[in-house]
């Protein structure tokens, strides 16, 4: 349809996240024949993505189908497409069975995990990016207590409720909160043999303190109020190894059926095709424009850029206010270029606009720093539901997934509690409990 | 904990569905060790499991824990496991590491799809009884209408975008009229390319109406208003083999890339290690009472029952409200027995209240027919949503599948339509469509 007008500068946008869906949304109306590619066929509110894995809410509340979010926008064609590479000397994208021509290319495939090169760890410690990995770790975890019921070993039932988040950024703080709270409350009265209640969470971070990213108040407060609710937090402690049902902490072995790893991310995979270089995190170095050097007619924007804020000149961090923000900024620029019919001279730097930084614990639980001003406890996590309810995508979803929390928060009941897919079931050791119980054969 | 108490009678319960969720609720408080054992951790509610299938629901809008449904209930143990097979001489039930003795036992493990002996069938026409079935299915159709953007080629397109649907029971007729609601309505804006207005859907019958269970007049009304949506009925049309991406009618082919079986269904495989005879459908033929022949101490129950009714001698349905009364049947007969402490001599046999049978077909559309009032269009849809929303399991359930229905029916707006899960993105054929008109190459 509108692909096939020639006279129209094409622009492709590849990833639907915060940043390339808000570059999309930010040429509506342009003259401009637009495609979004992505490798799924929803946008992921990712600051929520914890709240799947641990069962609190279900994968489509935190996740819309990207044409459905821009149905209305009628110079957007979306496709369901991997991206295999970028072609920058030739001005075109590779599909897996064909290539497509730009005249401007947006960059925005995210990140994904990263496990400093050790091969072996991302089968022990899966980390969380997407629903799948979200309902993944959920059946794990549910898994844990359903086989910690049958186990008759002490030793074995208590690494089965060992729950060992790595990393201790925002998404390891929600997590270990999370995990801790559905353990105390949520499943306490559910089961016959194991006390859920003595599940341990514990939670390792490498560097001296959590939520680097924070004020050092603010990661005082978030350990302080981990603790209180039973989390043990374990700084200065770099994870040296991973087993089958341990992890290795230098000289010490912790044995922990469940293992979260929530320590890296890195560049998606697509920037290695760019054939320029990288920096350490696999992310794209991008002038103050957002724009690819030597490349006026390519961005990167969103947790694939490193990008620099032209004002403090301290780097951009990989948060969602960040990613939509260089979206608008990218989409500015072309959408000005494309009404002048000509490239800038001199194109305005980005400027990342600070709204403050939070992270949530547990129920009415939170840190929340905001251009100097501190909350902690019950102000920062109302803060928090309403920044992040507001956000989330369509008033549909906002209604529900405020209501469905509301319960949750009053009732403790995560209402996703399902253990899903090929996951075997209960394959644990030889289950002599109800065995041994059965005295009448 | 309770089973250790040699002393009590020990009530194992194979299932978690309607039929053995209800026979454990109905001994609360009896004086008994009862264990109710299922492969899932679950109970789903199957009457709308459609709806998962056809992205209106989530699936944990359907399906509770099973722990959390009996977690207030203390004389039952819940266990997730499967069940290998039942030894009826020793007493036993056999699970993959071990055996566990009862005094009596449930039989209520329901029934899974039956192809009639045709192997290759469920790889080109999956059915629809669990979760994951729903999610499979969820997948296909979302995924046909990908690939279908992307056809260049017109026939190829066309079949891309046939739906077909075999069977004419409500599962079938739900299954139909919601798919076409979806492609007429709630996705109609969302593609640039192909017109999902255009898809056809077809709802294939071997006998010669609709809803065979319920009065004609049913019948015939339900294929009106199904015909009025535009679904194509075809009765007296039995499929007489599936290929990939085709179904062969006699000697018709009909070209459709998503094929869904709603045809055939038979009891659990787990009836085949009793060592009894079946009927031809796999299920365990029973006693008045719903015992097994010869064996008092076994009763079965739901859908892996062919039961008949005490007082009209015919056959009890395998619908909801029938697993629902076998299940409460057999905990009275239970309870009374271990409160006299003995075996009754006389068993009150099992009596269907039939409370009338009831189909949706999509939005204000159903038939239903309740003690010779039939009903359909608006009227039958309204009783059909509150009868079911009632039924669904735990409060806030209701509360969150009305609204969320309301929500749906009002603005035509699946929630869950996102895919999951590992199934290829857009495999299809070479997508020449935007390469060909990326003219300015």
């Amino acid at each position: 349809m509108m692909l096939t007008d020639h006279n129209l500068p094409r622009v492709i946008i590849v990833g639907g996240g915060f940043a390339g869906l808000n570059a999309a949304k930010g040429l509506a109306g342009a003259q401009a024949s637009l495609l979004l590619l992505d490798r799924t066929n929803h946008h992921l509110f990712q600051p929520l993505l914890y709240q799947v894995a641990t069962s609190v809410l279900s994968p489509s509340d935190i996740a819309s189908p990207i044409r459905q979010v821009l149905s209305k926008q009628s110079n957007v064609q979306v496709a369901l497409s991997p991206v295999d590479r970028v072609d920058l000397e030739n001005r075109r994208v590779c599909l897996p069975h064909q290539h497509i021509d730009y005249d401007y290319l947006v960059l925005a495939a995210g990140a994904t995990h990263s496990y400093f090169s050790h091969d072996t760890w991302p089968h022990f410690a899966p980390g969380l990016k997407t629903v799948e990995d979200a309902l993944k770790i959920r059946n794990r975890v549910l898994l844990a207590y359903e086989e910690a019921e049958w186990e008759t070993d002490y030793e074995a039932r208590r690494a089965k409720l060992t729950f060992v988040v790595v990393g201790g950024g925002p998404t390891g703080v929600e997590l270990a909160g999370t995990l801790k709270e559905i353990a105390a409350h949520a499943i306490s009265r559910d089961f016959r043999f194991i006390d859920t209640t003595t599940a341990r969470v514990i939670l390792i971070e490498a560097g001296s303190r959590l939520l680097p990213a924070m004020p050092e108040e603010s990661s005082r407060s978030a350990q302080r109020q981990l603790e209180r609710m039973g989390v043990e937090v374990r700084l200065n402690c770099p994870v040296t190894d991973f087993r089958e049902g341990e992890v290795e902490l230098g000289e010490e072995i912790l044995p922990a059926a469940n293992i979260i790893w929530a320590a890296g991310v890195r560049g998606a995979p697509l920037a290695q095709t760019l054939g320029v270089a990288l920096d350490k995190a696999g992310r794209v170095p991008v002038n103050p424009d957002l724009s690819l050097p030597g490349h006026p007619e390519v961005f990167v924007a969103g947790d694939l850029a490193h990008a620099v804020d032209s004002s403090t000149q301290k780097p951009v961090p990989g948060v969602a206010p960040a990613a939509i923000q260089m979206g608008r900024h990218v989409a500015k620029i072309i959408r000005s270029e494309i009404e002048a019919g000509e490239r800038e001279s001199k194109r305005e730097p980005f400027q990342y606009r600070d709204k403050g930084t939070m992270a949530t614990i547990g129920r009415c639980r939170a840190v929340a720093s905001v251009k100097g001003f501190k909350a902690q406890g019950l102000v920062a996590w109302l803060l928090w539901s309403l920044v992040h309810i507001w956000s989330l995508i369509g008033f549909r979803k906002r209604v529900f997934v405020f209501f469905s929390w509301l319960w949750s928060y009053f009732v403790y009941s995560p209402k996703a509690r399902i253990i899903t897919g090929k996951s075997d079931t209960c394959s644990g050791s030889p289950d002599r409990r109800i065995d041994d119980s059965g005295g009448n054969s």
